[in-house]
């Protein structure tokens, strides 16, 4: 068998983003730790980690990561029944890239209760769906929640239901720029919130209202502050309903043009052989979801 | 004087990550844009940029992005009195880094009247300290809010108060886990949330409650997700009061030890030379802090 020993001096190198971290985090010197890495290069005859601030592992190391991921998915299931066998006796964490959206709003109470029932840990990161996918990929995180339909290789997509997105500003930012009456032409001259290169909704907004040019926008890349950004008045923008109800309840945010939602399809990304946790976890998903996400319309 | 048509190209391609983008938000063809980074290599005599996805500036690309982004704050100084002078007739956005948390909370209401009042756009960037004093150095931000007190040579750091951060934990949480009692041999076996690898602020905690070892933990680098994970029961952490008031009020989240609070000090860095509008927030950015920060003990 492969000695695991150096494959998990690796992974936590990666995933602790340096040596002297990955040293505290296994009670190892950070020599012995550059020790292991080197023994694993001189087995495999190639490097594993580019070493640089953070160290990445090359495309060798990605294939070495993948196949830990997976292992340590069949360790935890079958730690739920043998919990000696872990030699530090800790649990697991399962890591799920997901988009910052989703887990600002319904993603954790979707998944509380069964995170609480079976005192799994998560690791959570946010990423936009390319970056997700290719964590996916490369063996990086064991699930990846993102708005594309299409499995990497091994994996298979869950279509969950889809967020419904409205265009909202606050009253003031109404009054002051658009009083007159609310049209693409003059929305474009305003300044509008994006959430970074990949946020493409506000773009699709003005194209259902029949404008295709550029328009002033404000770059923000996080769910909170986006709603921070609009409430303060400095733009409008596409927020999540589910993430405003109480703002849209009060009158701190306002929609532009009622009836102009724009439903964004979420899919769960998993491993075919990720293990019975993560089946657990699917289903779980499955059957939440439809509380917390509108129905996709079928093409 | 320096040919601007080719640095624009540069610092566009670095900021849209890629030549792609960077193509059509200068509107022009992709070979056009690599035509202008080629061109500014042979000038330079070395590259710029190194090819990958997305590109990354070399250190000499560094430079001249630093020069760049100068240019533009000056620029826009000067656009305020000559608006006609910049060619796309476009506002520049402000760069700025800062930390997730005060994105999340107090930052977007504080700079808020000022943005309105001066019509500046903002491009945010949301970085942990070390890397965004990396984007100081780099010229890629024209201001960071971090943390760490140390300027960055050629910009100074202002001091502006702490953000006020208690460990916190829902009433289901607290029942489940913690019902005969709160110590921190207790808190280490229950599982808490950080934010990322460089969120120590619970290892603070548990150390002023004179615990040293490695604790139970999901990971979670989202502000709003960590809140969202707070009130699922899923964990224990430490927010900033401020971006909780609602739920300390209606009792979805609790202190689990009151007075144990952590102060977390933030400052704001600006280049010296970055012209008036810059001057102008942070004189704003002074003023405001106060309502929104408490005052920081001089040590």
């Amino acid at each position: 068998m492969f000695d695991y020993k150096l494959l998990a001096a690796l992974a936590t190198v990666v995933e602790q983003g340096g040596f002297e971290r990955a040293a505290q985090c296994l009670g190892l010197s950070q020599s012995a730790v550059s020790q292991r890495i080197k023994l694993l290069e001189m087995r495999v005859g190639q490097p594993v980690l580019v070493r640089g601030t953070p160290p990445q592992p090359t495309a060798l190391g990605q294939r070495l990561l993948n196949h830990v991921q997976q292992v340590r998915l069949l360790e935890g299931d079958l730690q739920q029944q043998v919990p000696a066998l872990d030699e530090d006796g800790r649990p697991e964490r399962l890591r799920v890239a997901l988009n910052a959206d989703s887990l600002a709003t319904w993603w954790l109470p979707a998944v509380g209760d069964f995170c609480r029932a079976s005192g799994l840990l998560l690791e959570l990161l946010v990423e936009d769906q390319a970056v997700g996918l290719k964590r996916m990929r490369a063996g990086e995180v064991a699930a990846c929640l993102c708005a594309s339909p299409r499995p990497v290789a091994g994996a298979r997509a869950l279509a969950l239901g889809a967020m419904r997105y409205r265009a909202l500003a606050s009253p003031a930012f109404i009054a002051r720029h658009l009083a007159s009456g609310i049209d693409a032409a003059r929305l474009a001259r305003v300044p509008a919130i994006v959430f970074g290169p990949d946020d493409r909704l506000q773009q699709r907004y003005l194209a259902g209202l029949g404008y295709a040019g550029s328009f002033l926008h404000h770059l923000c890349p996080s769910s909170e502050g986006f709603v921070r950004m609009a409430e303060a008045g400095l733009g409008w923008g596409l927020i999540p309903e589910a993430q405003v109800a109480a703002q849209l309840a009060d009158g701190r945010l306002r929609e532009l043009l009622p009836g102009q939602a724009i439903d964004v399809p979420l899919y769960w990304h998993s491993w075919r052989l990720g293990g019975e946790r993560l089946e657990q976890l699917t289903a779980h998903l499955r059957r939440q979801a439809r509380h917390w996400l509108v129905a996709v319309q079928e093409g």
